[in-house]
């Protein structure tokens, strides 16, 4: 957020034993340990709280200089300091991390280097930073927050609490639930990619629908997601999209799915809930995911996925020596794998061959 | 478009037969149904117009409750509605949609918010919305519309009747032809990555080249187009791209090409004319495809495509269990099919296999 | 840049010699002959100089019109031309390139349309262009360019030099060193996509790094860097990352390395120096790549690499009924191979094998 005016602080710090109760945990160790911040097991300091959630760095625990680390029972007894012993350490950490947020309060008003229509409705309590552009029709609800430079065109709806963090374009017929956080530079409710062929030529579709994103969604910096061609392009609640994803016209996306960055999505998809679709991977248009897929990280789904579960395609990455010489004879496999099934035949013994 | 005022909007019904009218199409049922929109056919009522191009919805339609549908000849027996027949259903539902498309006209003159250079050239009938900038030597043609937020730098041109939705950067030397349409966080004309390595630390290359734009073009939101090392980046006449394409310095795109969102298109690259190239694939630089290439989703391209036809490059998706399996086989896959070959063996000749 | 009055140019032509001297090689020809800028050794004319460096172009060598070409002293017999021999022509047409390129200089000065925070701190000397916007706490170092549209939350720091070209946002708590280049639509110090599953809803895990950008790095249009969990995101010196890049947070980036378009590198990578990242490339997160590593274009590196050298993943593009039938056999690949290896039986047993 920019200029705008810390209203409050959080506290400096905290006892241990303080953010131990703050976060609903048992603490094995000094109740009384002044905590002033997070930080990583390899870096974290006397005063700060580390966590061990990946296994990857379990290595780093025994030396770990950190006043407490949140981790799980099972890691507990190698733990050389106070433990905070939690099934889940990194929603965990999440919490104690959000008592040491700097919290910065938007003060309410529109700046007065933006540009709102008269027709727009703002209301008294959100807060419109400098160099903003709010369009006809629009409104801005309760408590919401629009960062510099952002541009809200017409028909938009901005929910209550969300936030524009900066640079957000919602272009036309936009709508976000209660405390959506857009990134800069997003762009929602451009036109879908509708063209259809005529005489060799293009001819444009008009996109008449709109796009809806559902409470507490987020969407990363310079994240696409195109109003729909006829009905609503849709992110359902809680819906998490990392940065420079795109979304084509007429998606839907269920409830708590969270899409890693630079993942494609083609027009007319639907994805079910619950589902984690890894970086960079894609998705054809006009196919259905089930709830609780998985997707890995690049892979193309070409078709429907019924069942939960987890998918993959591509192939492992090699000395490109090596790749090389695999990757010809996939050229050929079809071919290869008929001739050594096919096989048989005194003569394909031939030892001069 | 933003801040405008309709100063027109279309008419909000037509008749079903002035609909066939309209778009030249016979129709098989009652010319006097009054028609307010479009919809598709699993939700229309009974004042809309429905239509079936993509055959996976074809199951719906012995239910739709459109006032009519347009689709081909072939489908028409199985309509429980009105018809209006045609070859391309695609096309002719784009020519309908815009029947029932806002029209929504831009004023001319320029937002006093905006910045303009005294050298920038401004047509009396363009619009330049809020909180624009333009820089010297540009010129911005009779009818153009440069909605909130859009950046022109130096010696650029906007042709007759171009569009730039909102939030546009053209950073210099970027010319767009007639009916050019760019969405909202596309960068035009930013300098190509050009580097030299020399003694172990890089060196620019200059960037001298230019963007042409020609006529009728339409390029997606946050998409960016370099300008080119010495000479322009060029696109022909009447090429699509969606979101997020990226296009390096000097590459050449072919009249009515259409490139899907997420490609990257590297330096150089020369496309032909009229080629479809699928989502998030990518083109390396210095290569050329001929026209009426289609490329699948995903698929890299290194080499250049002398034959118009379909390509594509990748393994399928599979269950991650599956996938490790053969994944793991394709990094020994030369080994292994040579030992395959290898084989000998008189138990291949089994007749009971 | 954009709006910035020329206040130098460099002069409108060299002689030959001048510019042998200013590179510092030797020529063999006409010294005297006027030289007016840079061109391909296809277009070049008599007054420009031309390099051969790809060995794709040395075919249009026999050909060329131009004054002279800077080429390997091993296709100087070959050149019709004046020569001026080198070991790098690519480099050295880095530099003459930059004897003809339009120097424009900022003036220094904030534009009157600009919104900047009273507790931000601008140098006399650094520019800032129209309806930019500076937060509090954040310093813009002398002789740094700051062009139009661009948003510098709180707490950021733009070193000496630096350039923002137009429309670049730094969210918070981003520092960049020296002659630092940004493009347009560039997005650093983002929140890090950081979520935590918890009771089948996500919470968000908050970011209270920021991100470090070392002297002399250069980061393309669209691109996106996002601040640290806890601590930073860095890119060392020297590093160049091209257009639509994804840099997720507390990624590490070693000096030298450069990174093609669209390449995605999750959170906790860490890149070693010299490497050369190919186009649209994926990298997986917490994992290290040592100093020298070449990734190819469309890769994806899912596990650390310790040993300098090209790494490849994926399959060969090929005609699509081709690519479909060995796409399918991948499927099975596995299962085929055994039955293949399994096939014959006392043979296998063969010592000589």
């Amino acid at each position: 957020m920019f200029h705008v005016k810390p209203h409050a602080v959080n506290p400096r710090h905290w006892s241990l034993g303080q953010v131990a109760d703050a976060i609903g945990l048992h603490l094995r160790g000094d109740a009384a340990r002044v905590i002033r911040g997070v930080a990583t097991l390899a870096n974290a300091g006397p005063d700060q709280i580390a966590f061990l959630a990946n296994p990857r760095y379990r290595r780093e625990l025994a030396n770990t200089g950190a006043a407490a680390v949140l981790l799980h029972n099972k890691d507990a007894a190698a733990c050389p300091v106070a433990t905070l012993i939690c099934d889940n350490p990194y929603a965990a950490y999440a919490r104690v991390a959000a008592l040491f947020e700097p919290i910065v309060t938007a003060s309410p008003g529109i700046d007065a280097s933006s540009v709102v229509a008269d027709a727009a409705q703002i209301a008294a309590s959100a807060h419109v930073g400098p160099l903003c552009c709010i369009g006809a029709r629009s409104i801005i609800e309760d408590g919401a927050v629009i960062g510099p430079g952002c541009i809200i065109g017409t028909d938009c709806v901005v929910g209550r609490n969300s936030v524009l963090v900066a640079r957000v374009t919602l272009v036309q017929h936009v709508t976000l639930g209660q405390r959506v956080r857009i990134h800069p530079g997003a762009v929602l409710g451009g036109d879908g990619f509708g063209i259809a062929s005529a005489d060799g030529h293009w001819l444009k579709v008009p996109q008449l629908g709109g796009v809806l994103v559902a409470d507490d969604c987020e969407i990363g910096a310079n994240t696409t997601i195109d109003r729909g061609a006829i009905e609503d392009t849709v992110l359902e609640v809680d819906v998490r999209l990392d940065n420079q994803v795109q979304i084509g016209h007429n998606v839907r996306i269920g409830a708590h799915t969270a899409i890693a960055g630079c993942v494609a999505i083609a027009g007319s998809a639907r994805i079910g809930q619950h589902c984690l679709i890894g970086g960079a991977a894609g998705i054809v248009g006009h196919i259905e995911l089930a709830d609780r897929v998985t997707i890995a990280a690049m892979s193309l789904v070409t078709h429907s996925l019924h069942e939960a579960g987890e998918y993959a395609s591509g192939t492992p990455l090699q000395p490109s020596a090596q790749w090389r010489r695999n990757a010809v004879r996939f050229k050929h496999l079809d071919t290869l794998l008929r001739e050594c099934q096919r096989k048989p035949a005194d003569h394909e013994t031939d030892p001069n061959k």
